[in-house]
């Protein structure tokens, strides 16, 4: 296990059960935890975890946000037309209503975010291995 | 410095400045680092940290909620008409619209939480020396 699995793996909020249900909207294996998910409150605060290469479509949050808190490893956020942002724990990202991106882990570390969405997603394509493996 | 102080102070996000603003409605000392305050973002985000025995005053969220994501340290967290309940890091809170309670550290330890958010506050009575002594 390397460092970044084991940081991921060992955080502070369980890493959660393969993330099945969102398989389709992935590149690679990546980890879900729900923390908060009730009808009273008008978002959703999940532990999401990706493996190395692991990513999200595209997709946009129509009537919403998503704010991500970094807790672990290192990994991608990129908004559409803009270049990619590397990610460190500590960092927060703050996606607003309509805007199109993706985040996921490096090519060679484990990352975990803690994700505060509203709205309702729109998944859109991949990000190819072709712009994936451009980034550095 | 204590376990409980080094784990607050190094925790994944930073620690901030004293909670000046909010003094008022805390017994003891807090500190306070604002992650997300955006105009277009209907929760805000920040790291709320407290000394050993400070605590916030009895509140309510009006038109709104709080949840809590303890990160470090050990507190407490109580509902009006319910037994304390003891916080540790990786625990998660939610408090509904109009529920009144409060929170804060142990006696003995640092406690830090991030909070997410909604809706308007209304702060009302501290919590006495004799209610938070019996905790334990």
């Amino acid at each position: 296990m390397n460092d970044s699995e084991k940081e991921v793996k060992d955080g502070l909020f369980a890493i959660g059960g393969k993330n099945i249900a969102f398989q389709k909207n992935f590149i690679g294996l990546s980890y879900h935890n729900s923390l908060v998910k009730d009808p009273d409150i008008n978002v959703t605060v999940s532990n999401v975890s990706f493996e190395p290469s692991c990513r999200n479509n595209w997709h946009i949050h129509h009537n919403g946000y998503q704010i991500l808190l970094v807790t672990g490893g290192e990994g991608w956020y990129q908004e559409w037309g803009k270049p990619a942002q590397k990610l460190h724990p500590g960092d927060v990202i703050v996606t607003h209503d309509g805007v199109k991106h993706w985040h996921g882990a490096t090519k060679d570390s484990w990352m975990s975010h803690i994700a505060i969405t509203a709205g309702t997603p729109e998944w859109l394509e991949p990000v190819s291995d072709e712009e994936y493996g451009q980034l550095n």
